[in-house]
């Protein structure tokens, strides 16, 4: 049967001051008025079920994620005793997976996507596992590029294996943006993170080539979750998997897929005014204003006049950047009073 | 003796929303911790004692008024009963002085200037006054231009009259960039406000050529403010007597004098930081911003990579703007929702 694993772990502070260590993007209504998880459930759910879905997060985020996403059975949200990248996490989610079904395929994803097109997306992912499935591969889907973006690795697609995936040529890893624009022009695609396999393959892969983990796995055999963690070590699953095995495919996807990396990607992900405004709160206004984001989750907040802003206002915190200012909030969090940065994630 | 009378009616919306209709710009602590009245009763009282010191105020704004300029004698704060520009306000307050020192000479002045140098102030007023004394002349204090402004009117100085004063060559109301610009170069100075006159005088001119108030002050000599104010029309002193008087002069002063006309005024006025920041508030941060106004009153504000930006916390609402909007804030409130405008002055 298919599965799916959502990993969810992450803490970032890319959307100070709403997102906290315990209140991270993923449980954020960024997209629309519900959390991202639960987008990203429902999104899931015509193809997978609720009850063949596990989400992976840290043990301080289990419990508001299980309550983000009600429909998942108790005991399906997994809590890492500490973070270790993907690999580990994906391992440990698919080998969980297995003992309940050795046949499983399984579907991996993030919870704080943005996607546009839920049926286009539910395609390449039925795509994905059929490849995974039929041709006992590991498969990326990757996402046609809209524009050169320099935050994100690529994968670049090889010879065509049918059913509409490619063999992988090569992975590029956050280029710069001349590279970037070379590599959407030669038909590269962006690596998302969608990825499919069957239990069998993957634990068989991770053996030939994922010593971080493979040691762990034969440990989690016989043990626990604590278990797997203490033998296995930090690796992505682009490292320690994709880059190094002969059994990787590549589909094809595009379905708007978006990972909304700053309060700036909300202008490309959520319904903009006339203007190319986007304005979230009960008492925005703007006035002679284009292109900016405002986004208030307590009192009145009024822009005039200005193109790009970023105006954002929760937990007693007003901020008030730019669109190009957005991305690079990490410098303003090192440069803030611990006390009011310290309410960041990690 | 001398007397002052400071005219503070002004019930403007340049400062929302921190400014209301019954906490207007006088009553704010636009250039220090004390609100812009009480630093002009301040200012004064080494040349005139608060003893001497009147203010003229509107009804709704005569109790706060006297509360914040405590060291003012009780019954100093005169209420119109309804506003009628200048000249009725100071025809009514000269001849309130008039009825207990028939000798008095007056100097007249704003109570929501912001003036730099108050040694300054006083000499130029002290120049004013003995003008005004020994001469039997108007007169009117210039302040040396800084700037072409556009939104203010220009006092052209004539022909040197001897101790520091000119006759008045003529007035120019709010000229043109070009022609304020040609104005500066040509000498003119802003027409600021700040007068000096006997009260005998002052009488006489009106009676003379400023019908609009002239009965009323007949009428005031047997009656009361409500009287004359029955009998009296809005007039500016500046159309009213100064425009047509035979008896003005004109005396140049250079001492930091500031109308405060938006928030973007406090750049100009307030102490800034090596970036040229204004920043009021326990909770303001900045980070890769110059020129720019932060004023606080209630939580966090925090501010990154913005250029001439204006940002205003209080009341439940968050204003941000740039410096060049600032001083077009009405078209701002014409568009907000009355509950949210309503809340700025008449």
């Amino acid at each position: 049967m298919r599965w799916a694993v959502i990993l969810a772990g992450g803490v970032g502070s890319r959307f100070w001051p709403i997102s906290t260590a315990t209140r991270p993007k993923q449980l954020l209504p960024l997209a629309s008025d519900a959390p991202l998880l639960l987008e990203t459930v429902e999104r899931l759910t015509p193809l997978i079920p609720a009850e063949r879905i596990f989400v992976v997060t840290s043990r301080a985020l289990a419990p508001a994620l299980a309550a983000a996403a009600p429909a998942l059975p108790s005991g399906h949200v997994l809590a890492e005793p500490r973070p270790a990248s993907t690999l580990p996490a994906l391992a440990w989610a698919t080998a969980t997976v297995a003992a309940r079904d050795p046949d499983a395929s399984v579907l991996s994803l993030h919870a704080d996507w943005v996607v546009g097109d839920q049926a286009g997306f539910r395609a390449a992912a039925d795509t994905a596992l059929s490849i995974a499935e039929r041709r006992d591969l590991v498969v990326t889907v990757g996402a046609r590029p809209t524009r050169p973006e320099t935050g994100f690795g690529y994968v670049v697609p090889g010879n065509k294996l049918g059913e509409g995936a490619f063999t992988i040529a090569t992975f590029v890893e956050k280029p710069d943006a001349a590279r970037a624009a070379q590599l959407m022009e030669q038909g590269a695609l962006w690596n998302t993170g969608l990825f499919a396999w069957t239990a069998r393959r993957f634990r068989a892969e991770i053996e030939s080539h994922s010593s971080e983990v493979a040691a762990g796995l034969r440990a989690l055999d016989v043990g626990d979750g604590p278990t797997f963690y203490a033998a296995s070590k930090a690796v992505s699953v682009d490292v320690g998997l994709f880059e190094r095995t002969k059994r990787g495919a590549v589909v094809p996807g595009d379905f708007g897929w978006d990972d909304v990396g700053s309060w700036a990607a909300l202008l490309r992900v959520r319904h903009a005014d006339l203007d190319g405004n986007v304005t979230v709160g009960q008492h925005v206004h703007v006035l002679d204003t284009d292109q900016s984001v405002v986004w208030s989750e307590e009192g009145t907040v009024v822009v005039y006049g200005l193109t790009g802003a970023v105006v954002v206002q929760g937990r007693g915190i007003t901020l008030v950047t730019t669109a190009d200012r957005a991305p690079a909030l990490k410098r303003l969090l090192d440069h803030l009073p611990p006390d009011l940065a310290g309410e960041r994630g990690a």
